[in-house]
């Protein structure tokens, strides 16, 4: 009898959450036991997790939210911010841009005098730069706006399940979260809310996730998330495997750019210790990042060249812009759970000859 | 050395099609397929079809962005439509509601009036009703407001892939439409923008779906919505199929309400004639709909009571309140295409046992 209703037009055992029937009920606890493993990953309640169909999502979602409760206010955020963030403000009111440093680390005597001078409707402070792995101040950025009473948006989707991570304990209004970056499928994402802050959703219609965002769930996604949070949970809950995987990710990201910086012209773009394990940015002198990639995926190896989040267009990266590094010639090398030492061994055998044959390209005198 | 990279932390095949290197290239050519499909059951090309999460994503941009090309224009739909177009176009602007006759359809006469009278930013017409099925005249409010100049969005969710339909002979400015309600997986829908009209894009960031939508693909879920388009493209290209398939859902939703409206007091709300064929909606004198669906429910019978896409409240319709039908009272039955006689004689047994069972506790004299 499953064959009544749109459940009939829907994949085998994939019901409608929304229902009261027996299919929407079994549908309903897959996804609200996939809200908790989400929720415990990031140290939060599961009634503070609304799904969404990607970190992009989330951050349209909670700008639009923050800028609708103070209209007019200024929105903050600093260049290396992912570009749904920076978009995001430029659309929702007047922004104000934080500088960086070098590593692309925000300027908190900027902030504090920003505060100092204007309400803002909201700070948007990353977790972990996106392109070069850079840790931000989002404990520094959260006490300067607590005295302030500005609201902060946190986009964790660079940093979440690759380090530990609370959302209780960081004290952010906002966090925005991806499934794909941390392994689970691509199509679905996360925002996380504050108790007591109250979102306005930027998708209407019906009353799903609570009335915060409305849309049919992405149910197999969802289950998908929960399925790639309750692995990181079992990676975490296991103190030895924890410091061994993360261990190992910093070990070849380390190992990669040792390799790669022994080539003439090639530097580290970012903070090379205070980073996220899996990310770390190579400035190569003289080459256009791209060449090197299509060089680099002739060998068998896929890195990234632009603005690592953009689509179909390699413009050049603003996060690098901004810290004073060469957009077009650098390239972001990320590691996963199961990259092995002879990936890295490729790499280094890959790279010193991929520029060295670009470079004489580049002058045949 | 499929390990470098995101494409590492995301599952087996699937890499990012915003990519230049080879896994990224083999994702694009997925999406892109799936995107030729789901334009070719549609009637349109397929650089037409932007992917979003759902087909309630795909109206909220839609209405977002004919109120952002004409800022302060009236936004015209009637009650009859599906949540997301109504909250939305209350949310975009100042709003008109077009009444309905007793079967849905929506009042022509008023709408010329109205198109004579201001310039509606946009005009709303749904192609068929969600919750009764009902056909809409689309044609006719395509030629009213061709004449006013006035842009046209329709929502094809509860009729894409059931009827056939085509968006370039429809002649509407934009139409969304669902995955999940074709026989795809949830978590996908898609927008179709006409060649020429600038679409403003609602999600902001990277320069995703030829930037008209910001956030990484749901790539598993396009291509299960392009795959369910093929399944569909085959059965239309085989005429006798498709006579018998149509016929089939339109045989079982006939066969369901005659032996529904055997009962006392039980009536078809909306057109019996000119609807979908997978939908119709009965109303059940002085019996609650919800009661009924649960009692079907614990026989194997899945229906539904109150808004078909609300999600967790079961507020009273607001489709049938449009129509004059109590929406407390009246049932949703939809066939999928795998639904058998025996289904039909299951509900037909069930049917007026529950009904009997709960006018019986109602009025215990």
């Amino acid at each position: 009898m499953a064959d009544w209703l749109d459940v009939a037009t829907t994949p085998d055992g994939v019901g409608d959450p929304g229902r009261v029937h027996t299919e929407g009920r079994r549908t309903r606890i897959a996804v609200e036991t996939a809200r908790e493993s989400v929720a415990e990953l990031l140290g939060t309640d599961s009634s503070r997790v609304v799904f969404t169909s990607s970190a992009t999502e989330a951050v349209n979602a909670a700008v639009f939210s923050a800028a609708a409760a103070r209209p007019g206010a200024p929105l903050v955020s600093a260049a290396v911010e992912h570009s749904s963030v920076r978009e995001t403000c430029r659309r929702a009111g007047p922004t104000l841009e934080l500088a960086v440093d070098v590593s692309g680390r925000v300027d908190l005597d900027q902030l504090a005098q920003w505060l100092s001078e204007e309400q803002p409707a909201l700070v948007n402070c990353q977790f972990a730069n996106h392109e070069v792995g850079t840790l931000q101040p989002v404990a520094e950025v959260v006490s300067l706006c607590r005295q302030a009473n500005v609201p902060v948006h946190c986009d964790a989707a660079a940093a979440a399940g690759h380090l530990p991570l609370s959302f209780t304990d960081l004290g952010v209004d906002l966090m925005s979260v991806s499934s794909h970056k941390l392994g689970g499928p691509p199509g679905v994402g996360a925002l996380i809310v504050r108790r007591g802050l109250r979102l306005v959703p930027l998708l209407v219609g019906g009353s799903e996730e609570r009335a915060r965002r409305a849309g049919a769930e992405n149910v197999p996604g969802i289950i998908g998330f929960g399925a790639a949070c309750e692995a990181l949970l079992a990676i975490a809950g296991d103190e030895s495997r924890l410091a061994r995987e993360a261990g190992a990710a910093m070990e070849h990201t380390r190992a990669a750019t040792s390799l790669a910086t022994t080539v003439d012209g090639v530097e580290v773009a970012g903070d090379a210790a205070h980073r996220v394990p899996h990310i770390v940015c190579v400035s190569v002198g003289g080459v256009k990042g791209e060449a090197v990639l299509l060089s680099l995926d002739r060998s068998g190896v896929a890195v990234h060249s632009g603005s690592a989040c953009s689509s179909e267009v390699l413009e050049p990266s603003p996060v690098l812009a901004a810290m004073g590094v060469d957009p077009d010639s650098s390239l972001r090398v990320s590691v996963g759970w199961s990259t092995t030492d002879a990936d890295i061994s490729a790499f280094a055998d890959a790279f010193p000859a991929a520029v060295s044959k670009l470079r004489a390209l580049a002058s045949p005198a």
